[in-house]
């Protein structure tokens, strides 16, 4: 549904310069923008090119002007101003979601599904599943025995969900990931030679607006829980391994694999392909760079401290290591 | 459909010694072949084993001499040849391919779907989705709506397509891959610490003749788009960011991953486990071998030279690095 | 079914020391025990905690001596007897499985399906699969023709199999994995640029006891055969590239990459993200650290022996390597 600007401007909170009667009706980069779309700009070099777009108005931080050629949204977060004027938008078209079940959908008759639920083509839900309101389950989607999923969760077409995990409110998860899988754990049998498999029997615990990228895969702890904190991303392909502790507001870079029992604190950031081994910890607000390696039970700490490398080790001291072994190369 | 040695001669453009009437079914091994099998050799000491083999006729290079012992087809590229003469075999036996949807699939009655379509069990194709001709969709696949698919695709089962995303003519996707899901982009709301959402509503565009591995991953533009070049190929659990630019005749190994608009050209080949950062640039027919990283923003460049290390280097430069270390290593 | 002390006690080959009456329904950690759970105890430090928890009974080492506390099973291998315990209660939960086809599955009428089997919603089994006694196709599993499942297998939903493929029994993979996918194999045309694709017909075979990871994939062989050994453990989001030849009992750990044609000998253990590359021969009993990358063609030799870096090297010399390294730094 389409809002004016005014309204856009007083629901993200930035000061209108021109005409509030105009007629949003979407989100667009500079290039593609249409007349009813906004866009942004967070440095002053992109302002010319956005008054000059198609764009209907632009959302600009405080080093803008009024200008004749656009009404102007001016924040001091002008990029934050527009993922919630994104919000807004895509908001609206949402009240037009009816609930429904698909008639190809397997729902068993236990189930307890709240008001407002979809249910996509061809999904399972399980014995005694409890879906909060409004939530969707997308196409295909496979819920096992008594997980229960909180209000307002997206659930991507294609997502398995193992017994014994629970989601929380506004939890979305992208298409073919799985949640609550075994862990990977087994004990040689001295005798024989043979792996015997630990009871993978916990639980994983996903906390609220928490997002799970594609095909990533969280597995429930052996025989306590696997837990992901309120507010955590984690992009695609990411592995984490049973009885891991994830802190809130943490963001894992795709294809990071995290070990068993290793806890990772708030306000952490991973980069993509981070190998966290078992046992580590790494303490609130710590970096680690793409590809590096933290080896088992070591501790990273230090808020904003950078780490990089395998084994990780103090950014700096990493790049005097790569550039004295530059200068030993030119030497020999 | 059996061809006789002679056509398959004439198909692949192959010089034939000996009995052209015979009758070949399909492609083998060595190890494997059988009377009416076709094998090939790439260098001269195979081709001894070859004719003692099972195999009906063998494909040999300029190296061959006639034999008694079986027919040949000799050509300047006798891999080459092998690829095409199993291709022949194959496409005969597509021709009894019949046009049909499974009952169990679920196709909204919008749907566009052409002559000789093949929709398997279970599979979900949603509302104003175009199939083009002779496309194959696997069982369980969910299509999402107002995707197209071009024609002469073949989508094995269980793959997820979102919306916004558009295939061209003879792209293979392999079983649960997702193609067109939210890339990963949010910003940090400096009030509450929170991660905000930042829209991701592009698009994902994929040329003729692109392969994409099993449970690959590859996400749509944030605002703009993402695109796979025609004729490239995609290993298994490659992770694609969004805004990434892939050229032509790409080739990436399993399991690397490309950040957010990142772009790789033309003819450019990436080993396994390679991590390529947000914004970099691949040029032109570079080559960065397995495990390799390269940083945000940085450009590798010329055709057919070969990078290595984290951060990615010329591997000569990287051997050199790493004999140094190993002298040091000895001295100490 | 719960179980008396006793029964368990002789089952798992352990000493009772006190009540062998008591019932005993399941297995838990120390902290989340139960009156009716069993706990375990591997080192002499966690007794006395043990004894304080809320357990019915402990097994521990030869270290335990008799207590007023709670009764005691003595073992020499605690932990074992205690996963022998665990799949002694879990066994006779099984005893209630009994053989349906849930009817929203599409079961070509050619399958041969077995006593006992369960087949769960939305699953597709296609023409002339077979499927062994008790065997469970999870929901929304895509079994391909002509593919083959033992006895006593347990496939998580969402699993794909392609056609050629064999498993044998008591095979579990987890969900979302892909077996049997096409290989990774092109030649390029010298007159076009382009990329043919390379005959991907071969087969895959899994041996008794594997167990596969969540959206793990494994490639056919091109022509030949891939092949996982018996009693084999892959954790989740690992690839295995085409005429891979993996041996028996081999560990591999999460989103750990196999090339093409790369051998894997018995009782080798490979860590999490690593590489190996095409032709690779990992011999019997080699160690391969987490992350490490073993380049083409390469021999890794030695029972016992442990391997790190890339390319990977003996541990002690890379470790020296590094410590070498951090000399440098400081020097300079």
């Amino acid at each position: 549904m389409k809002r004016s600007l005014r309204e856009i401007a007083e629901a993200v909170g930035a000061r209108l310069q021109g005409d509030g009667e105009i007629c949003i009706a979407g989100v667009a980069s500079i290039a593609k923008a249409s007349l009813d779309d906004l866009v942004f700009v967070d440095a002053a070099k992109f302002l010319a090119p956005a008054l000059r777009s198609n764009a209907g108005a632009v959302i600009a931080g405080e080093f803008a002007e009024a200008s004749n050629a656009k009404p102007l949204l001016i924040s001091p977060h002008p990029k934050l101003a527009f993922i919630r004027a994104a919000g807004l938008l895509r908001d609206k078209n949402k009240d037009g979601m009816v609930a429904s079940t698909h008639p190809s959908a397997s729902v068993h008759p236990s189930a307890k599904i709240a008001a407002g639920v979809v249910i996509e083509e061809q999904a399972v839900i399980a014995e005694n599943v409890e879906i909060g309101e409004c939530s969707r389950i997308g196409a295909g989607c496979v819920i096992a025995r008594g997980v229960k999923i909180g209000r307002e969760c997206e659930i991507y077409p294609r997502v398995t969900i193992y017994a014994r995990t629970t989601l929380a409110d506004r939890v979305i998860v992208h298409a073919g990931a799985v949640l609550g899988s075994d862990g990977f754990g087994y004990l040689r049998d001295p005798s024989t030679g043979a792996y015997e498999k630990f009871p993978q029997i916990g639980r994983l615990v996903i906390e609220d607006d928490v997002e799970i990228g594609a095909n990533t895969t969280i597995d429930r702890g052996a025989l306590e829980e696997t837990r992901i904190g309120r507010g955590t991303k984690l992009d695609n392909l990411v592995h984490v391994g049973h009885n891991v502790r994830i802190g809130r507001n943490v963001v894992i870079a795709a294809q990071t694999g995290i070990s068993g029992s290793a806890v990772i604190e708030n306000d952490a950031v991973l980069g993509g392909q981070v190998g966290i081994a078992d046992h580590v910890r790494v303490e609130e607000g710590v970096i680690v760079g793409a590809q590096a390696g933290v080896p088992s039970h070591k501790i990273l700490r230090g808020k904003g401290v950078v780490f990089w490398g395998t084994p990780a080790r103090p950014i700096q001291q990493y790049l005097k290591q790569l550039a004295a072994l530059g200068r030993l190369d030119r030497k020999s």
